[in-house]
């Protein structure tokens, strides 16, 4: 199994990752001018504050203007192949398949019910597949798919995890298909520091600003510099809760009510608000 | 909806039908000299027999050496469109979800259910399928599928049909999400000549061979042809029941039988054989 799990202390070992055109991080700094002669996380940093949008409808929804980020989600990453036997569609009697498609798919909704049976935070998708030979005619042979499942409480994240894991031997072993999971990617629950946090909903309070406790389903710069240094995050809603695409779009007065609260939780935590 | 259906009146139409590169079938074969001036469907035929691999396993699981073809399934192929709301994967709570990919998968699993409820000559095959914007860490919001149904029953077909639709509605209504369902080709399920099939039958009762009576899945030649003359099939064991395959295989005795019972049942037939 390829696991990478990204902790404080392998930092400076990212300078030697390699990407898929064989570049590396450090290569890469050098070229465009960024590599500083500087150890990565020497600098000593007071505070961290982080404003960003919510990228989730929670706010919009809730008609709140600014999300007090305590927690940031833990995220598995899985690829899975899922492996049958190809034939034709037509005089291959059903009692004979090992139709690799219909396994995906019971995996794809039991990922989806073992985040319902984790409600109201977890979170679980299957956001890719490839179908093999991908022909309406052939019964696919072989399905590989992405999995990816969130929470902020490390031991559910776990519990989800082998919830997917018998899930797909269950699914797989009743088909009489072959399943291969490889975790690629994690990292585990953040919870942000506790004067950090005071601080973003004393400011948002002096400010005035409607708000509420928040978690963050995504990976931000914060959670990173969270283990080197008291951080905490920022967030105002967004439109429909849309990121990552051209219809991404915050109203004027999100953006300067999330500024606001930006500054004077900076202003708070650097003591020079009372 | 786009609906193509063949039916032996329109094969003459067929000249003028367009591939994706803008040939017409007249076109092409005219270019490659195979034009001829005779009307198609004039000629007139006494009987027609074709010999083909099974392209199943039946045969070669019972240890059988003849395929007595007595019918052909008929098919019915869709294009389906499912469609929700494209989102990040973390920070979108799962009730507030219009997840593609779980329609999709819920719609395989019913798919192939409705060919088990009509077993055991009922197939049904999601081959193919395409996710957008297919990456890790969004939530689908659209899944392209292919739906391939068969029986050789028309009443039956059509009730699976029936099943196929409902079971879209029923799944797209509860998740929220969207279906554009188009039958993009089908053709009726064909009995084949009963003094032809019987001629076979008998051929292979002269020889000693062992045999079975057998539905064809997939389209043959003698499917069109039988809307002409009168028609059967012979069909030979193939290893694994592999076709259109690099290890399409079958043994030579099973090809030579084949054509041991294509000769007698054409002889017979045509009067030669008492």
């Amino acid at each position: 199994m390829k696991t990478y799990v990204a902790t404080p202390a392998d930092i400076n070992q990212k300078w030697y990752l390699v990407d898929a055109d064989g570049k590396t991080i450090g290569e890469e700094l050098e070229r465009i001018g960024y590599a500083g002669p500087e150890d990565v996380g020497k600098r000593d940093i007071h505070a961290f504050f982080e404003v960003h949008i919510e990228q989730g409808p929670i706010l919009e929804v809730e008609d709140q203007t600014i999300g007090v980020v305590t927690d940031a989600q833990g995220l598995r990453w899985f690829d899975l192949a899922v492996t049958g036997v190809e034939s034709h569609a037509g005089p291959t009697p059903m009692i004979r398949r090992k139709d690799a498609m219909v396994g995906a798919a019971r995996i794809v909704d039991m990922v989806n019910q073992v985040a319902l049976d984790n409600a109201p935070l977890a979170c679980s998708t299957v956001g890719s597949m490839s179908v093999f030979p991908n022909s309406r005619n052939v019964i696919p042979g072989r399905v590989d798919m992405s999995i990816d499942i969130r929470h902020p409480d490390l031991e559910i994240l776990n519990t989800m995890e082998e919830a997917v894991r018998e899930g797909i031997k269950n699914i797989t072993d009743d088909l009489g298909l072959d399943a291969e999971l490889d975790r690629i990617f994690c990292y585990d629950p953040i919870h942000f520091d506790e004067s950090c946090v005071s601080a973003v909903r004393e400011a948002a309070k002096d400010c005035g600003f409607s708000m509420r406790d928040i978690v963050s389903g995504a990976g931000h710069d914060a959670c990173y510099i969270s283990s080197m240094s008291p951080t905490s995050m920022i967030f105002v809603p967004c439109v429909d809760g849309i990121s990552h695409n051209e219809v991404e779009d915050a109203k004027p007065e999100w953006i300067t009510a999330g500024g606001d609260v930006l500054l004077r939780a900076i202003l708070e935590k650097a003591g020079h608000v009372a």
